[in-house]
């Protein structure tokens, strides 16, 4: 690794630190009732995950001029939502599956019902930590942030996603339908957490918001393509979760319509995307250039 | 009945006819993608329910000077968050239900992981769509609806409760135990619904916005009293959902700890507390009174 690539590697270490202790101090403690659910709220959220999305919305809120504490809560928020959707999409109904991160997941571990509890509080918490926010200053400020969130989060952003994909179960999507449900899917979050990190600046520049949602929309797709390569090509350890599902559930992925080869070139140009979007800033951008790279390269 | 029973009557019917259309209005329609899953969420939310909670932020409204229209989408936003924990309280995972409101619950109607996020989706579209409100002005207002209304659907709030309910299940809980469970549980977001009504108003008197915290609040704990009085009593037609569900589940209710008696009397109390939180005001409360009667005298 160059010295650069070290560098970002010692950011990367330190916000994914950071942003553990912002989950652990805002999640509610297992010793304030109700103590099991809180518990398992903890167990859903904390310890584990590369934190993509606090690790884009830091870099986004650093690029815009936000100072890192304000970044705190949206980064928190938006790994929260993420977490309850893990939490839910691994439920017997869903996904079925048993290991989340290299542990098992919430409801092998709590039980269907809490589970699916822990889900619903976690989503109330995301909104409850912007809404009572004190260093965001501004009530408009944090009514965008919930919004976007709001929208992010629905029938039209990841829930909607969520529907497309179970409702697509053994049914060949062609690539145009793939890619809707993946903007939606996990797209609409991943571009969620860098705005909510942009808009962490008291007044940032409209035009830096743009670049970063331009940013976040290529890369947010990106992230999903790379995800099919690695269901496709890695082992469930490495994984940290059961591989080879999407082969096992009969889902249309990108590996399963282009193939690996041309999965991995659509994975390169929407690198390229992202990088271009940036093409107007200097270093102040090299963090969100570093977590592109970050994203794509994950493991091949 | 009396001319004023009769008015509040044609009031309950109109301000039902208004909820209906505001959640007709404000939720996605079916002909938009991912449409089965709009459809759900319609099927989930529209045509049923007594809507008490709309006509609690409705009366409240009223009573600190809101304008109708001010009011609509804080009530729908309650209407919706509760039409969502129905969707989840009803998966097999939690009580196994059937029926609801006389026809089959979403996940007869569209499977259990549609109906899961059915659920997830309808929780976002209610902090959606009070943050798009244009008919509230101030931010800050809009601000503070959504934080209750996240403390009233989270841990420490109605998914509070239901965690405890399910914990509970054949482990017989104290007075207090129970009293605490549905002060979370149902209690929390009747409450928040008399809230947001009372918020809806642009510059609400403090202490009317007191004595409707504290009407609620009674009011709320009240309702779940008369709901196991129900559960205990009636048959399935009349109640439009599986009656004696709470003693096939083995839980505690009012009825089991108390007596069918004591816990009627219980009802006839929490009624007169209700009633107390308002002796200050005189026809300008007259909703929230009737409301509490209709409440509290559901069927018995």
């Amino acid at each position: 690794m160059n010295e650069q690539a070290l560098d970002f590697k010692a950011w990367t270490n330190d916000m994914q630190a950071r942003m553990e202790l912002a989950l652990d101090a805002h999640l509610p403690t297992a010793t304030i009732s109700p103590m099991r659910l809180h518990e398992a709220m903890r167990y859903a959220t904390l310890g584990g995950g590369k934190r993509v999305r606090a690790l884009l919305a830091y870099a986004a809120g650093e690029f815009c001029g936000a100072e890192l504490e304000k970044i705190d809560i949206p980064a928190a928020s938006v790994e929260i939502i993420h977490a309850f959707s893990l939490v839910h999409d691994d439920l017997p109904c869903m996904d079925d599956d048993d290991l989340r991160r290299g542990k098992p997941t919430t409801h092998k571990q709590y039980g269907d019902a809490l589970a699916l509890l822990v889900g619903d509080a976690l989503q109330s918490l995301a909104f409850q930590l912007i809404s009572q926010e004190k260093l965001l200053k501004s009530a408009t400020q944090k009514l965008q942030m919930l919004h976007i969130l709001a929208l992010a989060s629905g029938s039209r952003g990841m829930a909607g996603g969520q529907a497309i994909d179970i409702e697509s179960i053994g049914i060949p999507l062609t690539r145009a339908e793939l890619e809707h449900m993946h903007i939606q899917k996990t797209g609409a979050l991943i571009r969620a957490a860098a705005l909510l990190g942009a808009y962490s600046a008291d007044d940032p520049e409209e035009e830096k918001v743009k670049a970063v949602d331009h940013f976040a929309k290529a890369i947010g797709l990106a992230f999903q393509v790379v995800d099919d390569i690695l269901d496709a090509e890695a082992d469930t350890q490495t994984l940290g979760k059961t591989a080879g599902k999407d082969k096992l559930n009969n889902k249309s992925t990108y590996v399963t319509i282009l193939g690996l080869s041309a999965a991995k070139q659509l994975a390169s140009e929407l690198h390229a995307n992202a990088m271009a979007a940036l093409s107007f800033y200097g270093r102040e951008a090299d963090l969100l250039r570093h977590l592109a790279n970050f994203i794509t390269q994950r493991s091949f």
